[in-house]
């Protein structure tokens, strides 16, 4: 067990924006605003899947939305923990710790906020070592961990539990409450045991995601090149560099849809990658060929200071390198592809994979 | 206190479809379950709102959605007493009474269905003393009552228990999943205590109903008017009379809207009336003029049988009489029709009234 302090929040929204693969919300939000709820209400301890009882009571937080409208309606941070709270009642038990649900900007330091707020540890883990766009596609939901109890509520004080009859349906009713709700929703959800969490979650990815962070940052320091030191952490390598000349983007039923073009520089100089992207970066084609796909993960970094660029953000002109991370191992068998490789998002393609993902070296 | 019978059931939908002004669902839906349901679970008794004490704990039941989706998903029953016996248990207190949210052809009767599974009274009250398209439009929302904690969910198990910053936020949040859960939710919601029942419900529309449907039928019997029986029960008068030569009808974000015109005949030859509806009928304009509106009661009858016509089963060519029938005095207050007048519904008019309603003669 150790300690995370405010300065970590600004590692840990910097490298998990990048294993958010272009989602996981806003890293310059979430490091605000659970900064600043841990300097009000105190640091929060990272303890370790090992560290949980088997009956222990560890419940996700996240928030939910398209990552465009995250941007436009800060989150108090209160929201989130009445979300928690909520479920909590509901469940009559005590909270043991709170888990990330995904890795990205937003979405790895808003279980940081709760803890703080409700003086809860968090877990170094995730249940998707990235992010993925729908609330179905988790580790959770291979171990048949159930999304319900959910709960979910927005700034305005309007709250629901929900009781679905499987995790897609929790996705579909939830994502529509979202849309309603403005855009963007608090939610905890897949409340499991210590001992399913130990079977189910992705180990590590808050440390992970801090050791990304710290890579870039001490890269920058040292005036070298914070990609490679990116590269070196994750195990990831480059896709392709260049400059981006086209970006199309729609919110569309709740999610940031679109595709972005990249025209090659350098090594790539007469090539042309494009992204397509559903909240996350799900596919990347270098001339119509398929170069990186769902699971594995596609973030694109500005060339310059390796900082990660959301779909949100991706604008006409930027210069940037496209790297491939692979993904945790749980999202290799055939179950796994089941729920989240290329074929779920409309995909005519197999899932070719990087290479395995390098174990994690932090702590 | 009276015994409701598996034959009053014909009475209530019929009744309670006239009053259902076009909304409300179909009768025969209704009628078929509640009877089902009453064979199976036993009958049901009838109480005044005199009957509850201060503190009982008092239920609407209902089923939400575009009338033309509930046509075609007939309900088994037991979705609804799931709804309700997921808000008692999210309040913690038995329930005293069920009571009905609207007259209508399916909502008059679902209370039924879930008094006799939990062997419980229905209180011969509702919420409009009609119906209405939207879940703020209740006479509970006059006197401060909260939708919410509302319980909701579908026929294949998805439930929630909502709570929302007010009661246009309980329509707003709860259409979107009942869209979402395939056009028609069942809800329970409005939780009061006796004493707040007696001060907010419309009295009396349960016997209305079934006085309405009784007076048809013997009509039918003896071969005179249904229409005149209509008339002489409610206080209301004909509007028109004439034949179906167009109707458009669209499921828009989760309600039947369109417009029906009517041919004059007999008297009305050479004149044209249109409706408008919104799940229930809102305003009908007689070559122009608006002859009646919301919070009064447009009626569309076969011309012959005295049938009501619901707006999901409006149809070229059908012979009609349109009748309008005054609304319950609740309704005729300035807050009443800032909630319900026709103005809400986006009509540039002010609400004239057709004369009171005529006291209630049933019992």
């Amino acid at each position: 067990m150790r300690s995370v302090t405010v300065r970590d929040m600004d590692d840990l929204a910097l490298g998990a924006a990048v294993l958010g693969t272009g989602g996981g919300g806003d890293p310059h939000i979430g490091k605000l605003t659970a900064a600043a709820t841990m300097r009000r209400h105190g640091e929060v301890a990272l303890i370790e899947l090992d560290d949980l009882a088997d009956d222990d009571l560890v419940i996700p937080a996240a928030m939910m939305g398209a990552p465009t409208v995250m941007v436009e309606k800060l989150p108090r941070g209160d929201e989130i923990v009445r979300a928690v709270d909520g479920l909590q009642a509901y469940l009559g038990r005590p909270i043991r710790a709170i888990t990330p649900i995904e890795a990205g900007g937003l979405n790895s330091t808003t279980p940081f906020i709760v803890a703080s707020h409700l003086g809860l540890p968090v877990v170094d883990a995730d249940g998707m070592g990235r992010a993925f766009p729908e609330l179905q596609m988790v580790t959770m939901t291979l171990h048949g961990i159930a999304a319900t109890p959910m709960a979910i509520g927005d700034e305005k004080g309007n709250t629901a539990i929900l009781n679905t009859v499987d995790n897609v349906w929790a996705e579909r009713i939830a994502r529509t409450m979202t849309i309603q709700m403005g855009g963007v929703a608090m939610i905890a959800l897949y409340a499991m045991s210590g001992a399913q969490a130990r079977g189910a979650l992705v180990p590590g990815t808050v440390s992970l995601a801090i050791h990304v962070g710290r890579a870039i940052r001490a890269a920058r320091a040292q005036k070298s090149d914070p990609i490679t030191a990116v590269l070196g952490v994750t195990g990831g390598r480059r896709l392709f560099t260049g400059k981006i000349v086209d970006v199309s983007r729609r919110t569309e039923r709740g999610f940031a849809r679109g595709e972005a073009t990249i025209h090659g520089l350098d090594v790539d100089e007469g090539h042309e990658l494009v992204i397509q992207f559903q909240n996350e970066n799900l596919i990347a084609l270098n001339d119509g060929q398929v170069v990186a796909s769902v699971p594995d993960l596609i973030t694109v970094l500005d060339a310059e200071t390796g900082e990660p660029v959301t779909t949100e953000t991706l604008r006409y002109g930027f210069r940037v390198v496209v790297v491939g991370m692979p993904c945790a191992d749980a999202w290799r068998s055939e179950a796994a592809l089941a729920l989240v490789g290329p074929r779920v998002f409309g995909y005519d393609v197999d899932y070719s994979p990087l290479q395995p993902r390098m174990p994690t070296t932090t702590r």
